[in-house]
């Protein structure tokens, strides 16, 4: 997988058409507004539902939980058949959790972690095994990158995934080339998957062109297979039928549309879905991260002084040029890059309202705001940092070691 | 690998050009001329070499042994590089043979033994590893058959294989879908080869279109990934440059061309090739062997009685219509399938040479001549029959189980 946050600019294939309408795939996310991508557009376009009230109450009623602050703040905005896979909940029937990661660079920064957040918080409430794809071949056919370095950096990453809690008896983090040369089982669904999508399908959905290797054109279906309980028969004893739920960003969504096209072509079920919004660039919502630019996010190896200085330096502003103009007309939370990242990482409902009425009003300035964030952001990578140090090459092997799970089948 | 004997008609991808030039890849073999294919055009076309006498020669001076009769009559008659490859025998340098079989059906016939006849004669003749690739994933990805029943194919159709009598200490036998979910080696390689072809490639090469799978357009780097040791660190303990020698029909050469071509720019030495003809259909050598008509060729699994019936039945004869006007012209031995057969299948050259003439000139007649090749397809059947009945499932799987081979690396 290949989030959001790692777009950079020569991936971008596709310029914004006539339309106007946001570019948003696996390689490209380009807004052409300063407040990002037009989420509700996009919603119809993907032809996925929104995440709405009715839909977030059933949840809380089901695991008798409240909801997450993504959920609240519709970071998570989007699904696909998320009401299927309550009626399992309430049918004590299991599903599981599939979500990735791309492993292109050493270092994972905020953007990253969104996934992983919110998937935790889904095993932790609804008590469901995990399985975490690791795309290190991904990685090597679009990267300038060994396919031994992107394996060295699919064990690095996967401690900062580690990092993140998972309960490692019910969670198996797997390196596509390590798994695929170990299950035959995953290595027949992928073949499977292949059989039934043609280039013009792949063409259409990812724009791939006749100058794209074939790695790239056949890799969607290695990115599929996963959301199919049968390459996993360690975890699931064999069975086919096991449904899955994909908690990512939405620039994920075209490789499980087209998963989701194949599974009654095999006679397996669609994939359910929950889909984030984009995390946005320091530079603001309209900028691309990228991975070759430190400057544009903070990375969860930063020290307390690097973020302090980041955010100070580079994090987009709201505010009004001058301090009597902003105590006049106040911030406009919108685009403010230091609000935006609260809506991600402040848990408190009543500490943002109050955040952003008084910078909206102007009795907060932008210097104030930003102290909030740092404050909050030294904890929560402070305390990230100090997680990840506990992770060890043995525990990472023991993450990633096929194996059952703790759920019976 | 699909051998020339499986082209079905639905198979059938493009037609003969305006230039009538025969088609020749490994999906179809159209030829507009009675005699089959213009090979000295072919190479030619494909920018081959002829083996030529000096060729042959520097062979037998090398290894002290009489060249086979496939030389010996140009039934393989192109290669590429060979000089290279006896360069190295010279310096008493190693190298490794590689073929291998697309299991489509459970019962294999005389043309799918042809590479493997002289394969084995190469592995005595030099005294070297062989592995052979069985492409249960091809077959899957290009026919209507489950995975499951191609893998179960490649098992059987190693048993006809094994009966050639190669020597199990030097062989390695390989099901695609059981080696690469065992060989992360190999998925590297794969991978690495993917990345450098692009869709345009394949399409040039083989005649892909938009309307093709994903698993085809990818797997011809599937094909290519035996051709370089480091595929079987097993084997090769991990050496990358042990030369490759590849037999098989020329219609497999596309396949080569790409990996040829891909070999500099991984650093790694091109593979070294013989190509063979194809083996006519009982019907004549611009007919199609169908792998769903029973009767356009022999079977490894046919009874003497049925071998008896095919060839009076179906041979397609070069000589003339009645019997008086046969005495008077003689028969045609370039279009008459049964000497035809008999060229791949009677080792004495005198003997050969003598039905030559006397089919030529009118003093034999079609059944006489019929009649010897009865008597030799039934010997070398009915042995390979009996050699085939001992070849348990134990030994099939001892022939595929990864492991060392008897050479020191």
């Amino acid at each position: 997988m290949a989030s959001n946050a790692e777009k950079e600019s020569e991936d971008v294939k596709r310029s914004t058409n006539e339309d106007d309408e946001d570019i948003v795939d696996p390689w490209t996310v380009v807004s052409s507004s300063e407040k990002g991508v037009d989420y509700s557009k996009l919603i119809k376009r993907f032809g996925s539902t929104e995440i709405d009230k009715e839909l977030i109450d059933r949840m809380v009623k089901l695991t008798g939980k409240p909801p997450h602050h993504f959920l609240r703040r519709s970071i998570f905005f989007s699904h696909r058949d998320m009401h299927q896979i309550l009626d399992l909940v309430e049918k004590k029937t299991g599903f599981y959790l599939y979500t990735g990661r791309g492993p292109s660079s050493e270092s994972m920064h905020l953007g990253h972690l969104i996934p992983f957040i919110f998937t935790k918080w889904l095993q932790d409430t609804f008590d469901v095994p995990l399985v975490i794809q690791m795309t290190d071949d991904e990685k090597f056919l679009w990267k300038d990158l060994t396919i031994e370095e992107t394996n060295k950096l699919a064990h690095e990453n996967a401690k900062d995934i580690i990092a993140c809690g998972f309960d490692k008896d019910k969670t198996f983090i797997f390196s596509d080339v390590e798994y695929i040369s170990e299950s035959t089982e995953f290595y027949k669904m992928m073949c499977k998957i292949q059989k039934l999508v043609t280039f013009n399908q792949v063409k259409g959905i990812f724009g791939f062109t006749d100058s794209d290797s074939i790695g790239k054109i056949s890799f969607p279906a290695i990115q599929a297979t996963p959301s199919f309980s049968s390459a996993f028969p360690q975890i699931f004893n064999g069975k086919k039928d096991v449904p899955c739920l994909i908690p990512c960003a939405i620039d994920q969504d075209p490789y499980f549309r087209m998963t989701r096209d194949v599974a009654p072509r095999l006679g397996l079920l669609k994939p359910a879905l929950l889909h984030s919004t984009f995390f946005p660039a320091l530079q603001g919502a309209h900028g691309k991260m990228s991975a070759s630019d430190p400057n544009s996010s903070i990375f969860l190896t930063d020290s307390d002084e690097q973020i302090k200085a980041k955010i100070n330096k580079y994090a987009f502003s709201g505010g009004k040029p001058t301090e009597e103009e902003h105590r006049k007309h106040g911030g406009d939370c919108d685009t403010d890059v230091s609000y935006q990242y609260l809506t991600f990482f402040m848990e408190d409902d009543d500490k943002l309202a109050d955040i952003k009425s008084r910078y909206s009003s102007g009795k907060m300035l932008t210097g104030e705001l930003k102290q909030e964030l740092i404050t909050v952001l030294a904890k929560l990578v402070g305390e990230h940092r100090k997680r990840r140090a506990d992770v060890t090459d043995n525990l990472v092997n023991e993450y990633m070691k096929s194996r059952k799970l703790k759920f019976d089948y």
